[in-house]
């Protein structure tokens, strides 16, 4: 039985969702309302000591969290069908264009960053947005020198099968999108976004498609 | 033959010298000096598509990127001492910790950040300066609550062996001590920077035992 607590709007939420439909696994998800400030009542807390989405609770055990280690966790534990390559060289591919969106980019929109910028820095509503808008559109830029006019890069980031790279890659994408950031002189990441858009597993972990979202 | 590209102030760089160290990797350091815009340098940046350090090349292969990614291929290619526990759990802490600090936190701090910060937001020194010591006491602090009253923290973030995450909390404490951010109120997180200290394959990583750090 797994338990995850989510939110409809994280990227980092989205990866999870994305990873555990991918391989087929059954779970339940409670939505921490982060607007509410609800990542902060003590019960989750307890659970999650950063305050962060998503977690994950798998058979009962221990509270897993950060994304990006859930992600490895469940590569361990069911690792059919595969979200990293068998070699060596295409793992440390994967894993680096994974991070530089889910470490490099992402980190930097969060509420506890644009928090920051409201309340110390006295950054109007369109500065914080201004922000937002830059490092989406940083990160994807970033993705496209990597991606493009690479062979290894397919119909995915990594040949034509679905690795952490592209739950990462999507993760921005869709915040980009709901930014309004053009990314159309981007081929190579509008490509595998779309490519990415086919997959039912991915449809249904999409942030617009969950309970809380916006119609 | 393993040749890295780092920089001596570069947390991340830091990490990556750390394990080679104590997996007694020998390895070559070429430094690529981030205050002179050095990662800009087209050939550097043909080999490492983000401008960033570090890079990795093992026995003239693909150049590795980003540090995390690095640690993980280090870990599968030379898999003793391990700098991961065996069981998939203790794995998912270790990775969750270190994600904190090399995810969650350290990115908010780098060059191209500050640069922002400065250049259309205005931020002055001051301000820039409040804010890297801002992130560091955060991480370092929110790390604490993390290990804490957990029987799993030891002599180090994990039991008694030294694990992704000392070496990612390292590269955090380390910023925090040279910008005098006072971690005296975190007893866990100094009691385990300390330990670390002790260990010549950390000592011989430091960044400002490198070449180019200031006396």
């Amino acid at each position: 039985m797994i338990k995850m607590y989510g939110f409809w709007r994280s990227a980092a939420s989205f990866r999870v969702r994305a990873a555990l439909n991918l391989k087929g696994l059954a779970f339940e998800e409670e939505m921490i309302n982060l607007d509410a400030n609800a990542q902060h009542d003590p019960a989750y807390e307890a659970l999650n000591p950063h305050a962060s989405v998503p977690s994950l609770i798998v058979d009962g055990g221990t509270p897993l969290t950060q994304s990006m280690a859930i992600l490895e966790y469940l590569e361990e534990k069911y690792p059919s069908p595969a979200l990293l390559p068998a070699d060596p060289n295409g793992r440390a591919r994967v894993r680096s264009l994974a991070l530089l969106w889910a470490a490099d980019y992402h980190p930097l929109i969060v509420p506890r960053v644009r928090a920051y910028l409201a309340a110390t820095m006295g950054q109007d509503e369109a500065a914080r947005t201004a922000w937002v808008k830059h490092w989406f559109r940083e990160g994807l830029a970033t993705g496209e020198k990597y991606l493009a006019n690479d062979p290894l890069t397919g119909r995915f980031c990594h040949g034509g099968s679905v690795s952490f790279a592209d739950l990462c890659l999507m993760g921005q994408a869709m915040g980009a999108r709901v930014f309004k950031v053009d990314i159309s002189d981007l081929p190579t990441v509008s490509r595998i976004v779309e490519n990415c858009l086919k997959l039912d597993a991915i449809q249904r972990a999409l942030p617009l498609n969950q309970p809380g979202a916006p119609k």
